[in-house]
């Protein structure tokens, strides 16, 4: 396989000419350039990104440890990580914890032995003695979509007190009083703050609107469908009129099990969900939703990253946080 | 950093036999062993991947490019290759070409800069030389979902003969006669083949059943809902009274039209999607699909990628054709 020097042979240039041109372009005028890549073509040279690595220390790779690839949200802010890496020439790793702390761990114990230059995670398991020793060992980490108690990480966040305020507020304003909020288990933060933020809007629109929590096991169509059995126990005058899916996959659920029970959303019931993701737009009743910018989060994500790599020692720690919005469609009335 | 060297005088051995207790610990006596551990741990050695790519000449990494990491369906499939490369201690690079040949070639390139031990790709361009000088690099390659003319790399591929004709033969068993397929563009070779497999059951069965096409421009929801718009135009005396979709997220597409549209399904028009994604069990009207075992052809593309890695000169050429399965719902009356 042909080597710098073949290459630094052929275009009649030194091979720290040849270097100078692989990784400082500028430093060398276009002519030597042209003949230099002239040799290139013709030799069919690779550059060795091992040997590159092993002389700075670190992979220009970047780790991304999502919590369900499964879930279209991560799959959107992968994309939106991706379109920023693509244009850097840095590849993604992408791993799929499950939400299991053991593949987590194993993850990044990959991602330690491969000296990559930075990890994007959101955590599952107890792992921020993990994330400085990865730091310490000079990989730059940022946190997505979940804020640890320690701030010392840059991190990319949704504001999810601000989405469970304007749905319910959306559900109010179209004359829903019987909400009932699906979601679990009520440990996870996003559950724990969107279905507080649910509490506060009904406390302070007054009157007869009543909030109740039915807690699901896990965030997906089966725990959505699981939840409405609760509902439809119940006599027809107790009975909500309007749900709030904690996400998407919930509403999903719950839009099958009141259909196949006979109920018309929205007119008995009224559903929305949340994230956005594709599938709300093109289900049989198209759902109202709250639309969290994953492919945003995920720019800014990669953006604030590759910003540390550049200066880990000099980079601000950041905490951003995006804003959600308000989507309706046919499922509350749109 | 600490090195091999350090870790050697801690434990009061040689470097080589650090260096075997890492990379072939049944030539170590467990006493051994346990020293060396306990000296990794005190100091926080880290193996440097980079250097023993470097030596070794490859990467452990493991590459696989999908077509649209949006589908679920393509998120399956990662999810059973990663199952098998997680237990290997083998990072998986997941790039999503997004259908695009430029993002197809970009993740070659950066493919082939890292002389990856591997590659799995789902092809969108015409990369077969890309795919040739890869593998004269040293790169081994399996091919995933999609045969190309030269049979010269390994395959793992879904049998959609099959899929197209047990589709079709359930919705003539339940007595529909007007079959209008749904699914484009006409020259993706899944929708070619399905597509001649159905219109092939229609002719066997033979009767009244006819089969009308309907070529979309892609494989999503929307696509699936503009189909439906040039059905609704037409006399309801000449609707068809089944649809049969090319993938689930036209399905879902359909569904959601025909429910707009005020039609009842199945009563009215009964559907049948193709994959089997989550998303199909969980439609408002579960709907009937062609289950694609994606999990399993991520798996048996991963442990065939491995074996070829093993013995790249001896491994035969294997081409490996899962079968797919009728999955019966009610959008089909089921």
């Amino acid at each position: 396989m042909a080597q710098v020097r073949d290459v630094a042979a052929l275009a009649g240039v030194s091979p720290a000419t040849v270097s100078n041109a692989l990784n400082h372009p500028s430093k060398v005028s276009p002519d030597t350039f042209a003949r230099i890549q002239a040799a290139i073509d013709e030799l069919g040279y690779i550059r060795n990104d091992a040997a590159r690595q092993l002389r700075a220390g670190t992979n220009r790779a970047i780790g991304m440890i999502v919590l369900d690839i499964g879930n279209p949200f991560f799959t959107d802010v992968a994309r939106g990580v991706e379109d920023v890496l693509l244009d850097q020439q840095r590849p993604l790793i992408l791993g799929n914890s499950a939400q299991q702390p053991a593949r987590e761990t194993n993850y990044l114990d990959l991602f330690e032995q491969q000296r990559m230059d930075g990890v994007l995670i959101t955590p599952v398991g107890d792992v921020l003695d993990r994330l400085r020793r990865l730091r310490d060992r000079g990989t730059s980490v940022v946190l997505v979509d979940r804020m640890t108690r320690a701030k010392e990480f840059s991190s990319v966040a949704l504001d999810d007190k601000m989405g469970g305020r304007i749905a319910t507020e959306h559900l109010l304003a179209t004359g829903r009083e019987r909400i009932v909020f699906i979601g679990g288990p009520a440990k996870i933060t996003q559950v724990k703050t969107r279905l507080a933020a649910a509490r506060l809007a009904v406390e302070q629109h007054g009157g007869a609107a009543e909030l109740t929590f039915v807690e699901t096991d896990a965030m997906n169509a089966e725990a959505g469908r699981a939840g409405v059995e609760q509902l439809l126990a119940l006599p027809a005058k107790q009975r909500p009129d309007a749900v709030f899916a904690a996400n998407d996959l919930i509403a999903l659920g719950v839009l099958q099990a009141l259909t196949l029970a006979g109920l018309r959303v929205p007119d008995d019931i009224a559903i929305i969900g949340y994230d956005d993701i594709d599938f709300a737009a093109s289900a049989a009743i198209p759902l109202s939703s709250v639309r969290q910018p994953a492919h945003d989060m995920g720019s800014v994500a990669a953006r604030t990253l590759i910003g540390v790599i550049a200066d880990p020692a000099g980079s601000k720690v950041q905490h951003v946080t995006l804003k959600p919005q308000l989507v309706v469609r046919r499922s509350t009335g749109g």
